[in-house]
């Protein structure tokens, strides 16, 4: 049985990642197909245009068997961290047996060359990492010079480490050799539009292009499967989004002023002086754009700022996030399935190191259920109870700031979590 | 030498309040008047419509020679702490001679029998009191039938603990009990409509019917005094407000939502069980209307939950506030004064048992010098200097919070704490 796992945001799905999705299938010839996607908020540290199970079911709709959701934890961490959940979720899974990534090189030899450095740190490049980053390079920057300099790399190749695509699909290699993971990897190439490409390149465009003309609220219908244009035409009718950073300027403009200097320690990423900078700044600051360019240097990237915002909304606490990252994720959270997917459902849940959710109602108990299994030897779980605790409740947390920000008031109820998962076709 | 002192919030300063500063003088025949006023946010759990300065800038213009700042843990408490807190600072001038207040039953050989009882707390009382909160009944309502039952009083002297005047009066005199304060206490009976009448009532109207009426965008001509209205509508023409309880609502309901239990435990007033209240409503209202209105029972009065919304948005904590109202405030905060004032702030600066501060970037510096006074026992101060601190950097964070919630994002910027004292006429 070939099963196939696919790490997505889908940000809206669009045609994009429909082309990616059929190349993948075209490469592996999988049984089953299913993909780990980012919750409410995503990894370059905004708000989901849409909610989860919205965009699950643009999954769903278009060839995915199951969709389990990327905890928050990992959603909202730099490449590293999201690459650690996301593969993590797979390999935890025991069934996945193929991933593919887009890639903008598609040179899969140099990116396992990087990853597998990486992940044995040899000394003499961490003495070279650390000299990069007192140049105040930031630290994707740093690693690409220091990467450079051991590997002796031709300027040419280097350039793969710039690209958004090729950095996490490091990172992915990265997090299998971690979890000794025996999934196989595989890259296809990227078409159409740059990841973050703003400008609008017709059927083709960047979920960032999309987003941007739905701000606008200009027409998108050729850039996304008709389906999927209807479940968002739906949302939106309903008042359920879009959802955009701005919105939630006046939550975080006042939370920021109310944080103490000894509030900031406390949160998971707040190096370099990146405190301060929150400190000051968000009281100059009198919108959510002027506060990130102001914070922005040089050796901060846009995106790494705007998950800090995100860290900080969510009281993301640095032990928790700590933890999150040594332990992998603690659960397989369920957004919706297919009546094929389910069958795929019910092999998983005998093969699975780590419980199921479809019902967050039950967590308690499956929690208890799970510890019984573990104190008996029963089963080969490998869940740390207080962080399976932990990150389900950042999840349900999420959901209940991010419903906060729908355009309808009668819709800002909290609780989506207690929904039961999808069930499509 | 008669320094008159009251106690105003000013919120906006009408022709009502016009009229009471009149008939106050003419009762004392003062050679000087001094205000306590609540300065961004007020007892009714509100920020003030518009800010601080321009209050006070109001009040300068209309007899009083200096405004000092009612500390904000003051400012938002309830009957006995607001009393507590401005009795503190026209006590701790050492200078003030003379209150007054209005009443709505000017009668004040009642309240001051009340406030006696209230400060000596016999035993008996103390029971009756316990009994009728067991009813499920508000503070305000259970303490008004206890001391009916105690005191034996008719009805119709009963009615004077309803009127919110005659209440904070009862407070004002049970401080001085506290300070064991020399100053004399005088009342006046109060005209024209109730304190929060909302309705319209020509030349007389309550502040809140006037917060109203600027809120609905109506004519406001008649209701305050012409310099008044002049500040009020330089103040919304240059985008610093007005500002409204309901434009917390973005910052305020996802913070609730992001509050573990625990985090509730922390904040001053979560009592009876309304912590589980917010917790729960905050997740399932959009609006902060609809909010309240749920928090809202029997036993909870709405400017005690109005009142908690600030204390949280403030991070006011239970052992901060407990201190506050065990040593009262511990600086005079000095908003502006006229040249008179000036006079008068020279003769304070020589009397006063806790430092002044005019000029707010020197607070560490008035600080140490206390510190060394007291150390050689130079000075009769009177202050706790952990404490001073505190209350300080509470009024600096409120004006930031405050600032936030301007129309215009311009004015934004926080740091309106760092202004000099305006100086008028």
């Amino acid at each position: 049985m070939k099963v196939l796992g696919i790490i997505v945001e889908y940000n809206p799905m669009h045609n994009g990642h429909l082309y990616h999705l059929q190349k993948a299938k075209e490469l592996i010839d999988p049984d089953y197909t299913i993909a780990v996607m980012s919750g409410n908020f995503c990894q370059r540290g905004e708000p989901a245009i849409i909610n989860k199970f919205a965009r699950a079911r643009m999954a769903l709709k278009h060839g995915i068997d199951i969709v389990f959701e990327l905890p928050t934890i990992y959603a909202i961490q730099d490449a590293g961290g999201f690459a650690y959940g996301a593969i993590g979720v797979l390999h935890k899974t025991n069934t996945v047996t193929d991933i593919v990534f887009g890639s903008e090189s598609a040179d899969i030899n140099f990116l396992e060359k990087v990853a597998l450095l990486l992940h044995n740190q040899p000394e003499g490049f961490g003495q070279l990492l650390k000299k990069e980053l007192k140049k105040g390079l930031s630290y994707p920057n740093a690693r690409k010079y220091a990467l450079k300099n051991f590997l002796t790399s031709s300027s040419d190749e280097i350039k793969k480490l710039e690209k958004s695509n090729d950095i996490l699909g490091i990172e992915y290699i990265r997090a299998i050799f971690k979890y000794k993971s025996k999934i196989k990897y595989h890259v296809i190439k990227r078409i159409g539009s740059n990841y973050n490409d703003p400008a609008f390149k017709g059927k083709f465009s960047s979920a960032t292009a999309i987003r941007r003309l739905i701000k606008e609220k200009k027409d998108i219908s050729q850039t996304l499967p008709e389906k999927n244009l209807k479940i968002l035409e739906n949302e939106i009718a309903n008042g359920r989004g879009p959802v955009f950073l701005e919105d939630l300027t006046c939550f975080v403009i006042p939370l920021f002023r109310k944080m103490r200097r000894e509030d900031f320690e406390k949160i998971y990423g707040f190096n370099e002086g990146l405190d301060l900078r929150f400190f000051k700044y968000s009281r100059e600051c009198g919108t959510l754009q002027s506060l990130i360019e102001s914070i922005k240097a040089k050796r901060f990237t846009y995106s790494r700022i705007r998950r800090l915002i995100l860290m900080t909304m969510l009281n993301i606490e640095k032990e928790f996030a700590e933890l999150s990252n040594k332990y992998g994720p603690q659960y397989l959270r369920v957004l919706g399935f297919t009546k094929k997917g389910q069958v795929l459902l019910s092999k998983i849940k005998k093969r699975t190191f780590i419980p199921i959710i479809t019902t967050v109602s039950l967590k308690e108990k499956v929690l208890q259920k799970v510890r019984n299994d573990m104190e008996k030897n029963k089963r080969n779980w490998d869940i740390v109870p207080e962080l399976y605790t932990r990150q389900l409740e950042l999840d349900i947390l999420s959901s209940d700031i991010y419903t906060y920000f729908y355009k309808s008031e009668d819709q800002r109820k909290s609780g989506m979590d207690f929904r039961k998962p999808i069930i499509e076709g």
